[in-house]
């Protein structure tokens, strides 16, 4: 047996507990597959037929059949009809949300502890790019989680997330595993493939490192944010009164007195409460602090949520 | 007289103090020279020639002589030979370098409180993609900070850091104000000017707002750092213990419990100390963090700084 040449820059999951592998048929998770069978795991391989490349969609489950087989572990294969379901414009992200659905669910069936996906340091520096261009604070640079819940008891992690893709592929090779190509990741209508093939090579050229450097500040603007993010919920437990129905009650004195601070701890309540968190701007938490600060009366902010300043307490409720 | 198009954008200093501007003859401190005069602040211009560019920097010279006669403002002029003095390659630093004790010996001179230079939108972006592309924190993210300390009682402001260079050529045009532009912008053996003249065009493709949205993550990247500095020199005033010379004491016991926060703890004493904390990389901020946690006896870091943990304290030395 090989040993695997990037051994030490693996996120591993609890080997002990089962697990599911995102398998879509590219190189990553294929590679990753091969990885965790060597260390001795035996996961559960999943992969969901978007079915929006035709034929090449068949390849790729044909291609993952036989792999389970080689490898001799259980397959869940599910395919479904995206593009009936969907506009253009949102496709990826509706594809992500599907997928995730189908993986949740392949892991409750197999009483599963973690999904792990494919996810390289390129993928990294691509998300850490494309943010920095769409526009981002802390919060967005941390890019992609090594580690996230996906529903209760069941994590996503990325074992592959400090591992390049060329040292991926010349693992591959070495091992004369072969794999799939998306055709899909050369159109260059997809701003991620812009990144990947016109951008990122031209930053490149000018810092050979880059997909390092981007891992590592994504990394610490994650454990900045970790950090900000405890202070923010201690602020929060500290400041808040017994909710009134929908209603969410701040005590005003009790706020805390950096703005950075109100900024996260406000963030925060809009996650939990399932607000659309997404669609506040920088601008939008900044003018959500500031009337706060000023003791302005009212205001309302995207997704139907009004604030209300109503003397000694600060009210928070959907409209 | 013109309304300033970009006045609510401006960083403005007390305008009520003396103050000096960098004058380079370029137009955003051509620029910058209009817009304070036009406030109706008296500033005195400082210009040094760097005798770098043979003849063109005698015409710069000649150049700023004559805006300060017409703008009816005092002008301190002096030469220096930087060449003479450095090899090429820390030539931007150490040109950077005397310029600001040369701006730090006019603004003592003048008893000024501030000393503004001509930095732009442009220019912040430049050094938040220089920075990124280097490799960087948190830290290093804010770029260029709108104010900072020169020296005692005289402060570096940047009244046009939120204003592009676009718009300040559109307003030197429409005052029928000339500039001199400087040839060395365009020789791309440095590596400002390959990512003003090739990588920026190529995100903005992508990005037309990149400039505003760069400029919105250093300043959110400020904030942050200005917070967790606040509470690193708290936790830093908890643990020191008084020094003994050259030695500087900490009570382990009473060191902070969030490793972010203890990084940030000793980069503090990094500065405040004058110990290279340039030198210090991620990695050894890392293994500095690492080796307090886990009471690891003895380590040497960069700039010759010796760190002991001895039982109950810590003790962090030159040598």
């Amino acid at each position: 047996m090989k040993a695997i040449p990037f051994a030490d820059q693996l996120i591993l999951p609890d080997l002990q507990t089962s697990g599911i592998i995102a398998l879509s048929g590219g190189a990553d998770s294929v590679c990753l597959t091969r990885v965790l069978c060597q260390m001795g795991c035996r996961p559960v391989l999943a992969h969901l037929n978007h079915q929006l490349r035709g034929n090449e969609s068949d390849r790729d489950a044909a291609f993952v059949v036989q792999l389970a087989r080689a490898e001799n572990l259980t397959l869940e294969l599910d395919s479904v009809d995206v593009k009936s379901r969907t506009e253009e414009a949102s496709l990826e992200n509706v594809c992500r949300g599907i997928r995730y659905e189908f993986l949740l669910r392949v892991a409750r069936k197999h009483h599963a502890s973690w999904v792990a996906t494919g996810h390289t340091a390129d993928d990294q520096a691509e998300t850490v790019i494309h943010r920095i261009l769409r526009g981002t604070g802390l919060q967005g640079l941390q890019g992609i989680s090594p580690k996230r819940m996906l529903g209760e008891n069941v994590e996503v992690i990325r074992p592959l997330l400090k591992v390049t893709r060329s040292e991926i592929e010349a693992y591959l090779q070495q091992l004369g595993q072969s794999f799939c190509s998306d055709s899909s990741n050369l159109d260059s209508q997809f701003t991620r493939n812009r990144i990947r093939h016109k951008i990122l090579p031209v930053l490149k050229e000018e810092s050979p490192a880059l997909v390092e450097l981007l891992g590592r500040l994504a990394e610490q603007a994650g454990e900045v944010q970790n950090y900000l993010g405890g202070l923010a919920e201690s602020a929060l437990r500290d400041c808040e009164a017994a909710r009134a129905g929908r209603t969410i009650v701040i005590k005003r004195k009790l706020l805390p007195s950096n703005d950075v601070l109100l900024k996260e701890m406000v963030r925060l309540l809009w996650i939990r409460e399932n607000w659309s968190a997404g669609d506040m701007t920088q601008n939008h938490w900044s003018s959500l602090v500031a009337m706060i600060r000023d003791g302005q009366a009212r205001a309302d902010f995207p997704g139907r949520i009004r604030i209300i300043n109503d003397g000694r307490v600060l009210l928070l409720e959907p409209f």
